[in-house]
């Protein structure tokens, strides 16, 4: 072949390399010991799943044109994942005799979105997705909301980093009806205060004015975006949505992390599916500004595959791209990660090979990261590829060394040198 | 919505429930270690690619009908990725100028192939790709071999259990050359004694008979089959496969893993790339008795990306299916993994509800796993929750407890119970 392939990855995905997949192998890795530690449980699902999975849920955008589908060789309609939550959901429906309720999962699927690249959102990614199935109450919405803030704390996210805004669907849709009257549209409505941020003052005054909103009326919504969520629940003190709210921020400030949460009435959630609590964890830092990631109640979703089953869920789901891009902004990523030993072994020409091979089998043996040199290089190069590769001793046994039964060490970050006994290798590293 | 969806994965692939993700996150962690104590470093590359990236280096059955491929919206033919070493080979390409070489790599990719599903072979799989790039030498097929020997006896494998089978396709075309004359295509032939295993001996007979070999060569291959390696690269005395194949067998003595390993003239590995050594791991269980996985040297990969690039490659991969398959068969999976604490604090309406949240929370940050009960369910539900959701203490701390400021611990394991003060929760639990 003399036309030669592009070395470039498919367009909006990524190629880990070591030093990005120690990133993301670090990250994954302080989330999941913070919500395993809250008794949270892992599990997973396929990456292809039938498209009626779609259609049935999502908000229109995500089943469309946003879903990667094709027909497969079956004649089959099957979807690359856009999102975990239909899956989840899915496989809660088939073994639900056998589940033990509430159950709390968490998963970190790659998935793929048909959508123009720009900051944050990329074609493919990895999402953490934290759900609790079989609870009703806000307490579910409170243990939620309290992973997010501490997964963020154990990277060591400050208040001043990122807030969490909280809001509720029942609540929006009974303050919606109040100030509008029963025959508003609380769905379409919600919509256009959805992408309010997103699209000029005109525009949302149009769209709300075609739902039939006077000026008033809309007056009347924007004075309710800067309330609290004692004087917005004051609107409607017999809602039930009011109700979870207040319970809610009332066990928030007992906790302590009220400073973390902030009510906010323009808080919706784009899919349609959302029915209670719903929450954006919004970055702070002036170069992202933006919600990072959301959640929120959804309580009917495995009803859509179980007739008359009713199991609630609560959840959220956080893109790899966007926790990136806040611990980046935020300073939170640590210069390395790990720090153990590394060990390489040289090798010279005038001592068997077998001798480099079984010292290094015995480092590994004990529990020593060590590695021999492959190829015939001289000193100088392994010497080379031993700083490069961040190892952090090289192991010496010349023909000189061989013969009287020791090896050097050199200590690579101290530039220290020093000798042992062959036979006693492995305690040099204690 | 009255027709209900269905609950089924999608065929082939495989819900990964709490338990499922346990015994995997378990063997992917065992070798993970292995992997990073022999220091192999991690990396990932995108699960969509070009389908052109397929089509220039595999058989012609993978990158054919076993492969998911579609046309993009941007009118962009891709694959869902079949395998791992085209996506490894681009990535090396990429940055070859940066790279210190050699490069000993791993990653755990997600894939899926189209075919027939059966025991051992599942449409959508993972599988462990370890790989060493820009090392001429036999010493890196002897690393990627001794690698996948650690990792198995990192799981308590022993000999009894599994065989490396080992050839070497330069080897393998010098005897054949040897025996039939220069003319013979070698290609074709060992395609022929690839399928050896899975057809009637007719067949066999039949397709070299075709490819121009008497009963006298046929015979004289037969004879090959049951030589020690010794007495095969005696055939070829010449033949640097031959001195390769020889230099492998004797440190894998020296090293003392001989006993795993086994010299096979029939190991060709179906794909066309490889071009060194060639090896497949045994299941030696009788239910199995299969290749469990394999790989070998493909040393002109990177130059399908990059003119002149002389970078080689030796690596294998070990799809998830078949390794559990030999984890389950030979009695290798332990009965629990983990094993730590955990806490389920039970909630009684007596007692304000953000001192349960205080209680969890504080047991949290002192690293120990806990959760609330979520929900208002009587007593007895609360503890049979703990106990079906594997909780090893239950926390009893009702109107009559708080008062006295203690906290009852239930062991459920050993059925006993005893009070602490609950300012000093975090103790009990040391």
């Amino acid at each position: 072949m003399s036309e030669k392939l592009s070395t470039q990855p498919y367009k909006g995905t990524r190629d880990f390399y070591p030093a990005e997949m120690r990133l993301r192998n670090w990250f994954f890795g302080v989330i999941r010991r913070e919500l395993e530690n809250a008794a949270f449980e892992e599990y997973n699902g396929p990456m292809l799943e039938s498209l009626d999975l779609y259609a049935a849920k999502s908000g229109e955008e995500l089943a469309g044109k946003q879903t990667y589908n094709f027909v497969d060789r079956g004649g089959r309609s099957v979807a690359i994942r856009p999102e975990m939550t239909p899956t989840v959901a899915r496989m809660v429906a088939a073994k639900i005799g056998e589940m033990t309720f509430p159950l709390k999962w968490f998963s970190f699927p790659n998935m793929y979105r048909y959508e123009a690249t720009q900051r944050g959102r990329l074609r493919e990614f990895w999402q953490l997705n934290v759900d609790i199935f079989g609870c009703d109450g806000y307490e579910a919405d409170l243990e939620c909301i309290l992973a997010a803030i501490r997964i963020l704390r154990a990277f060591g996210a400050d208040e001043q980093m990122f807030t969490v805004r909280i809001n509720n669907r029942r609540f929006f849709n009974d303050v919606i009806a109040a100030v509008t009257g029963e025959g508003a549209d609380a769905k379409a409505i919600s919509k256009v205060i959805d992408r309010r941020a997103k699209v000029p003052r005109e525009v949302y005054e149009r769209d709300l004015t075609a739902l039939g909103l006077t000026p008033e009326k809309i007056a009347k919504i924007d004075s309710i975006y800067n309330m609290t969520v004692r004087e917005a629940t004051a609107l409607c003190p017999d809602s039930v949505g009011a109700g979870e709210l207040l319970a809610l921020f009332e066990q928030l400030e007992q906790l302590g992390v009220d400073s973390y949460c902030k009510f906010d009435f323009g808080i919706v959630r784009g899919l349609d599916y959302y029915t209670g609590t719903v929450f954006e964890v919004f970055d702070n830092a002036p170069e992202n500004n933006r919600a990072m990631f959301g959640g929120g109640r959804y309580d009917n979703l495995v009803g859509l595959f179980v007739k008359n089953a009713k199991v609630s869920g609560v959840g959220f789901g956080m893109g790899d791209v966007t926790l990136e891009n806040f611990l980046t902004s935020h300073n939170l990523i640590p210069a390395s990660f790990g720090g153990g030993k590394k060990v390489l072994v040289a090798r010279f020409d005038d001592v068997p090979y077998e001798v480099y091979l079984k010292l290094t089998e015995r480092l590994r043996d004990a529990g020593i990261c060590a590695s021999l040199y492959l190829g015939q290089k001289k000193f100088g190069k392994q010497l080379e590829y031993a700083v490069k590769t961040d190892c952090t001793h090289l192991l010496v046994l010349g023909g000189d060394e061989y013969a009287r039964g020791v090896v050097k060490i050199k200590d690579l970050a101290a530039r220290e040198e020093r000798e042992v006994p062959l036979k006693d290798i492995e305690k040099a590293f204690d």
